[in-house]
């Protein structure tokens, strides 16, 4: 069974062997050195040279985390959005009493970063904005980079959502600026999911110094303080460490030019195979993501099932959308271990499978 | 080397194997037959008729949920400590909000039932009460069952910290009454850290509903409406997942009675085997653990050597004492894929290690 799914998404044969490995002791000398090893591989990953921990937790609780670390209730902060995971975001922050301004956009459009100027200029009082890097929903990367630009001049802290893009798109955490950045191990880095990363940087830390929401199991000064002891405040997930120290040789060996440019390429042949069949891509092209590409479902088409036929004829997994897009497009996740073969692969099975799902070309 | 810690424990190798199984789709079919099967089971080693759930975090973060889930800022919790973790368990209200008294025991002593009634006598605006049913930082275990009986005569709600003694000792949730019982998947389930369980009765329900502290990962009623489509609201960590299926099969085919008898037999034989080498325990044995026995580092002992020596020579890995206990005990961990003839081994290695270690017999 192929997974093309965003996640999580399928892990070589040696990521997935170095989970056989016996448990350890989290508090000895061999989990030390993996913790060391790992936490050096990810900040280069990261691109940052601030503070990396390793939460055990899916990416949804890396971004609370990013949240109740560095925010106080009442915080004003403006979340910007324009899919579900922009608005799991602003949730997440509203659960704890921030004061949220939302600016939205249309879905399968990108973030507008005059907007996002505007709406810090007309109000000083707002302290922080989170982002979404790629929107995994809508198959669509904000342009995060000249956001951070915006964000920095205004001088207010950045929290950002990379869960499908940190170590699939170039995210060079300090050269732009952002201040806490947080993403998964079952997406880029081909590993199980249960492990969540986030970089802390200098500015999150004043931010942290101060920030009143209540928090304990994610608790960043605790992550620092027993890293330092070269260990985790609460027994980690061991057997995702090991899978994690291999992943990481890999990405290493790769070098992260290459991961973007395989990334870009798998994409590339991701859109133009859609165009090919005849399809159309929902969001729009110019921020087309690297990692997962939603497709429209046109007149006639049984989405429901394209999907089952998929799964059960075809031997391969794709993914619906979500909430209200649910039956108007589906999905094709191309992030990790992915090869443009796969995508040719993922084609081959469309063009057999949509005229039986009610689609003539 | 054999790992003697309590929690992670060993795993048993099919255990270890099903993590090499690819991934799958989190919110696909061949997902929803795994959740609800393991569900199933886990109510049977829960013993209770209420929800299960599981979540993607170790142990603190369920007994994080437990109380984010039931409590408000401001209510007045009784919290039952002797030992590392009932400080824990008190320390993540208060981060909370909770208004906590502490009701102290001298560590290696066990909760006293009548202090627990009169406490309760003294102050009708206690809502709840948190108790830890195996402290294994001393190696006790407390007598829940009376504990719950007390609580319940004064209606008040009952969380309970259960992460090394559900599956190993018996605990009956719904025949005891305890309201909210959280564990977690590295203890006597056998599979390495990752996930924690937690059961939720009716009171826990009617309390959840006017809960007020923030949560959002954590939230119960996600859970709960996730769980009928037989998925989980966050990206589950799937490889623990089919690990705790072939856990769990082994556990139903050995049955409960026999679960908790071998941990009997096995607690016994780390007593026995202690006593018989002229050493003595640290908590009062009426009460000992039959998952962790501490053991008091007698004068001459240099504990940190005898566990190096251990470690490095006998190929054993043991615990140390924490906190105010460092250097003052070390503990043997026998829950979950622990047998008589493992501690007969680690008896071996004590008698030949301690002299070595400066303790003349």
């Amino acid at each position: 069974m192929s997974l093309r799914v965003p996640g999580p998404t399928p892990c070589p044969e040696p990521v997935l062997q170095a989970m056989t490995k016996q448990m350890i002791n989290h508090r000895g000398k061999e989990f030390a050195e993996l913790i060391v090893h790992i936490t050096g591989r990810l900040k280069e990953l990261f691109q940052t040279e601030s503070d990396v921990f390793i939460l055990t937790a899916s990416g949804t609780g890396g971004v609370e985390a990013m949240v109740v670390n560095t925010l106080s209730p009442g915080d004003r902060v403006l979340a910007l959005s324009n899919g579900v995971f922009g608005e799991r975001f602003t949730a997440i922050a509203e659960s704890y009493g921030a004061d949220v301004q939302r600016l939205s956009f249309e879905w399968g459009r990108a973030v507008e970063v005059d907007a996002v100027a505007r709406a810090l200029d007309a109000d000083p009082s707002l302290k922080a904005v989170l982002v979404v890097h790629n929107e995994t929903f809508t198959g669509l990367t904000n342009d995060l980079e000249a956001i951070s630009r915006v964000v920095r001049r205004y001088e207010k802290l950045l929290l950002v959502d990379a869960i499908s893009s940190l170590g699939c798109i170039d995210l060079p955490v300090d050269a732009w600026g952002c201040d806490v950045v947080v993403t998964g191990s079952q997406k880029g880095f081909m590993v199980p999911p249960g492990l969540s990363f986030v970089s802390v940087g200098e500015r999150a830390w004043q931010a942290h110094a101060e920030a009143k929401m209540p928090r304990f199991y994610w608790d960043f000064s605790k992550a620092k303080q027993f890293l330092e002891a070269k260990q985790t405040p609460w027994t980690p997930a061991v057997s995702t460490f090991y899978a994690l120290a291999v992943s990481l040789e890999s990405m290493a060996q790769e070098g992260l030019p290459n991961i973007f440019a395989r990334h870009q390429r798998v994409g590339n042949r991701a859109r133009d195979g859609v165009k090919s069949l005849g399809l159309s891509l929902f969001a729009d092209e110019a921020y087309a993501s690297n990692t997962v590409t939603a497709i429209n479902s046109p007149d006639g088409l049984d989405t429901g099932k394209l999907l089952g036929l998929l799964r059960e004829e075809y031997g391969m997994v794709l993914a619906g959308g979500q909430g209200k897009l649910r039956g108007k497009i589906f999905r094709i996740g191309h992030l990790g271990y992915v090869t443009e073969d796969d995508i040719e692969e993922v084609m081959g099975a469309l063009r057999s499978a949509l005229p039986r799902a009610g689609l003539s070309f």
